[in-house]
């Protein structure tokens, strides 16, 4: 079954006094659960085991109070009850043969907003807690600090092999402690610790031999570290550790590339530099790089990149993807867009989810598996109205759950707003939310898809099923109401005043001066800019927050989604809220002080919020004739505008609760919870 | 012992069936606790009611999935283990015979990040998470839903009355799913709950009364609502309502007003509204004003504004407040500063802290009492030196356990950094931290304070304590190293920079522009900024964030600290890193496309870090003669430069955790956890 080119993929990895089945390799990455959601994250890294992942591992786990993450999601190694709570985890990646790794960490400038205790640093440095980061520094650490270190990671590994972990990790990059004392610009320590790199690095060659002696054998000892050529010097500290770990889980220093959102990085973005060292070494390597492609994963095998294919985000999309190669499902691997939407979510404090993959995270709470879905009896004929990311999605899982489905979609192209707004720049992989859904439907002889097919009422009564899905989408709205007003805009005789969808259509703009007036904060607003000055016109975005883009800090692009819109010359005005348009102009007012000002704009474009295309729903359920129906339901951006990420889970919630009757299921929402 | 002035204060006040024992009432408060934290929770609550608050009320409490705050600790009565959960805190409050209160919650436009169902709200609004509210919207919701929204909050009241609520509140202010329908910009509903002023509170009027069928009796219906007079209808809302609940708990339309930080609201900011509302009712009224002055308090109970002193920073500065004016004890309150450090952390998703009690949120975890604190025989004779907020709370903790304290302050002024800082416009209230300590040491006869008294080692050792402490603070730093740069800035010969420190000690700056280079984000720069323009000098505050102050949004104090430097002509210049200093100039780069320019200034100020005066902690540690003493400690800012806040509890930490025998303490975290 399996193509035989990616055999080399299923090959065993000997990693140290461990095996790892097969070179699919889950790296350590946020969960967004952490040690608050024990059986969450059981269920979650678990369901990697069983889709085929040979090494699963958990997210960064701290070794000790002095170094918290409080307020995000982070694991921990305290005490008797982390290794309770990690023992789930390891039991339920055991139990399909996988090997379980953990990722100790010590945090270095990080605030402890939890522990309350001071963190050290090998300067006393700022808090770089990000967005979050209050403003508090670090204690610089003594040698004698130096001494807990090794002793507090020594702990935690000998914890770390009760649990049942078969990686331990010393994590030396990604700017935490051991990046510090690697940093020549921030270690200025004077003793053996501080100035040439064999003293720079020496404490992570005490840490690979204190987990090694404190793991007594039972574990490989992993290193995660920064490889890069535009930092020389990071080769020169890797080869004097090179032969020490049994296993290299490498990286390169910008972390929005290795973890870039597909707007601005590829796949396979670290490559050139993991080649590199791979040369360096004679033990195994690992890196991500976002690889979906089996093609691209041979590849870099074969030719001696690296031998483990390291994954974080394509497992989330696709916890299955090393199933669906071995078994020669490659077409159903259903491919990460690299938008980052997980990531976002952990910096939230929630437990991650997936544009692509609505089960991510719903594993223990709902009991969804992300390739099983119950099938119901007697769901008879449901008609799903509207192709976007909710109906697609709903119409795929009835059709798994042995429905009759009718989807009808009034475009001649299925894929709604991911169609369209996947044409603007560097969102063309989004397009997979659409691609897999339709490959999907196509394979299931119970679905019917209908392009150009609008529906209105009388239609859907005509088609006489049992139950109707409403999957009719949301519009951009004009008035410019939105998170920063009530109340329309004044738009005075003469104002051009255009609606997104008009330009996500396609539609033209002559010429001139378009003002975006952004009050979304997400990506569309500097899609959209580099859309029309793609186009030749000139653009300025306008925003009443400090940033554009400001809620993409959390997918990790704000920074560059900002440096491309300067290098593009779209002017950026920020801190102002819209208050009126008239001919060649447009009136903002300052966020804090109220000040008035007026800017030149031939066109402005309100991107602010949507109103839900629910007509035909509302119409449907004042149809005396819908008595017959058996349910009539609405999904996604037609309910509530959000998120791709929502419509596809709304579809996916909705089409997964519905029963034959037509009743309501309970939406319960288990938690996990200190008492009970 | 009580002044009889103040008797007023403790009358009993009947709310419906219930009767408060005092007129001391805890509203409803966010505590970072919420749902997770049952213990950490109930026994932070149970500490107000023995301090003697006649009524202790939780956080907002959600009444169901389809609204939650995912991602902040907010509580919740959804099911059985709520009921559980909530019964440890009614029990805690009930013990000290006082009435614990519950805000029953639906939040409107919120994202559910937790149950990911989509929120509800009047009409399809943009959420309103603040900084993290990403671009979804919520469902309009239909006539069905409100008899939903009815049928929840009878069943999450029922629960409340299970377990052990006395008051249960209609929660119809703050912009929650109430506000929209009171809000005529926002409901445009055509039924009887839109349009005219009675039909949109006819929702509230339809909870009150589903909430006292609910509870049967048991319990007093709370409302809490807004009056505000630059909002006129709000009266006449106020009015339709007026003798519906059995006690209304008042606020105004501005939640940066109503929570306001000292820096610009003063204690009492909502009387003229309240007492209107007063007017208008024969219901008990509660309402808030960061009262800490029992005259204030009796005199706004005696002149008809309220009936009841609603409190919840002062409870939280201070627990015991009620306690030490009924004992004749006012010298004693702590007074709350109006830092809004405690609202930031509950942001932050972690407990809320506070910078004049450092017990706050650590009542279970540490097992700490506010007013208790475990004597330590035989601690014998211990050197506290320096006396800023750290070396001021551990010389009154240690007097408070028994030992020979001296206190050594190299200054005339004792205060530290507090002293400095609260000159500066909008901080003088700060000044609380030091005084109430100051006061608190001069009633301990173990305690000696000694001014103008700078020690060096070999002083230090002439003492002949057993232990010592080094609280001597930290001192800014001028090489712009920081959040955004790890190397010094290049300082061409002629170039004029300053220490923060030159500006806090009153130093003269003669003339000219100054620009302050704020990597701190925090109040310093917008304050620093202000009393540079007070004092007539040209300002330009530059920093790497999108907004000036940028960390102060977490203490809702951002926006009106822009306002201020915007009406005080500072000139604000924003996503810059300061790369070099100038004769006349400085130059700057662009965080995102790293575009250099230039910029006029005759004096750089750079607020980036401090650098830790540890010189005399390392010199003791180094001498022989040191041996002889059981334990040499450091505190605070010498230690590891934070926020005022960190260095009281750092103070107050080593403090309790000193033993006789100079061993250090286990400093456990204990933690509420799902498993175990």
């Amino acid at each position: 079954m399996r193509d035989p080119r990616y055999d080399i993929l299923f090959e065993p990895v000997r990693l140290g006094p461990v095996t790892a089945k097969n070179r699919f390799y889950q790296v350590p990455h946020c969960s967004g659960m952490g040690w608050h959601r024990p059986r969450t994250l059981a269920a979650f890294r678990g369901m990697k085991a069983e889709g085929g992942w040979g090494v699963v591992c958990t997210e960064y786990c701290s070794v000790h109070p002095t170094s918290d993450d409080g307020g995000l999601p982070f694991a921990s190694l305290w005490d008797d009850e982390d290794i309770a709570a990690h023992a789930l985890m390891t039991d339920a990646v055991h139990e399909h043969g996988s090997l379980a790794g953990v990722e100790l960490w010590h945090g270095g400038a990080v605030a402890n907003l939890d522990s309350r205790l001071p963190a050290m640093g090998v300067r006393s440095r700022a808090s770089r807690n990000g967005l979050m980061a209050p403003p508090v520094q670090t204690r610089r650490l003594e040698k004698a600090d130096i001494r807990d270190i090794l002793d507090l990671q020594a702990r935690a590994a000998r914890r770390a092999v009760q649990a049942g972990f078969d990686i331990v990790y010393v994590y030396a990059t990604h700017g935490y402690l051991l990046s510090e004392f690697l940093n020549p610009e921030v270690n200025d320590r004077g003793d053996e610790y501080g100035g040439s790199v064999e003293n720079r690095v020496r404490i992570v060659r005490e840490l690979i031999d204190i987990t090694r002696e404190a793991t007594r054998g039972k574990c490989a000892v992993a290193t995660r570290l920064t490889v890069d050529r535009s930092i020389p010097e990071s080769f020169e500290a890797f080869e004097i550790l090179a032969e020490l770990p049994d296993l290299w889980d490498l990286t390169i220093g910008d972390y929005d590339v290795e973890m870039g959102s597909s707007r601005f990085v590829g796949e396979g973005a670290l490559v050139e530099d993991v080649a590199r060292a791979r040369g360096l070494t004679s033990k195994p390597v690992v890196a991500v790089g976002r690889f979906t492609s089996p093609d691209t994963m041979a590849r870099v095998i074969r030719n001696g990149t690296q031998d483990l294919i390291g994954a974080a985000r394509p497992s989330i999309a696709d916890p299955f993807l090393p199933k669906k190669i071995e078994e020669g499902r490659v077409e159903d691997v259903r491919e990460c867009i690299g938008c980052n939407i997980c990531y976002a979510h952990d910096s939230l404090g929630v437990p991650i989810r997936c544009t692509q993959n609505p089960t991510t995270g719903e594993e223990w709470r709902r009991g969804w598996h992300p390739e099983r879905i119950e099938r119901e009896r007697g769901l008879g004929r449901v008609l799903v109205i509207g192709g976007g990311p909710a109906g697609l999605e709903a119409a795929r899982v009835l059709g798994e759950r042995g429905a009759q489905v009718m989807l009808a979609e009034a475009k001649r192209e299925l894929g709604g707003r991911v169609s369209r707004e996947s044409r603007l720049p560097g969102l063309a992989e989004w397009r997979r939310v659409r691609d897999w859904r339709v490959a999907q439907l196509a394979r299931l002889d119970n679905v019917e898809v209908f392009p150009e097919s609008p529906m209105s009422a009388a239609d859907v009564l005509e088609v006489e099923a049992e139950h109707v899905i409403v999957a009719t989408g949301a519009r951009w709205t004009t008035d410019a109401v939105g998170r920063h007003r009530d109340a329309p805009i004044e738009a005075a005789s003469g104002a051009r005043v255009l609606s997104v969808d008009h330009v996500l259509d396609g539609g033209e703009i002559p010429s001139g001066r378009v003002l975006i007036y952004d009050d979304d904060h997400y990506y569309l607003g500097p899609a959209l800019a580099l859309e029309l000055r793609r186009r030749g016109l000139e653009v300025v975005l306008l925003t009443p927050a400090g940033r554009a883009g400001q809620w993409s800090a959390f997918t990790s692009e704000q920074e560059s989604a900002c440096a491309a819109l300067i290098e593009s010359d779209v002017e950026i005005v920020t801190n102002r809220v819209l208050e009126g348009v008239e001919a060649g102009r447009a009136r903002s007012t300052c966020v804090f002080s109220g000040r008035e000002s007026t800017i030149a704009a031939d066109w402005v474009l309100p991107l602010t919020l949507r109103a839900t295309n629910d007509g035909l729903y509302f119409e449907l359920l004042a149809r005396e004739e819908a008595g017959r129906l058996k349910s009539v339901l609405r999904v996604g951006d037609c309910e509530a505008p959000g998120l791709i990420a929502s419509a596809v889970y709304s579809g996916h919630r909705v089409a997964r609760g519905m029963r034959e009757t037509g009743e309501a299921p309970a939406d319960e929402v288990r938690r996990e919870r200190a008492l009970g």
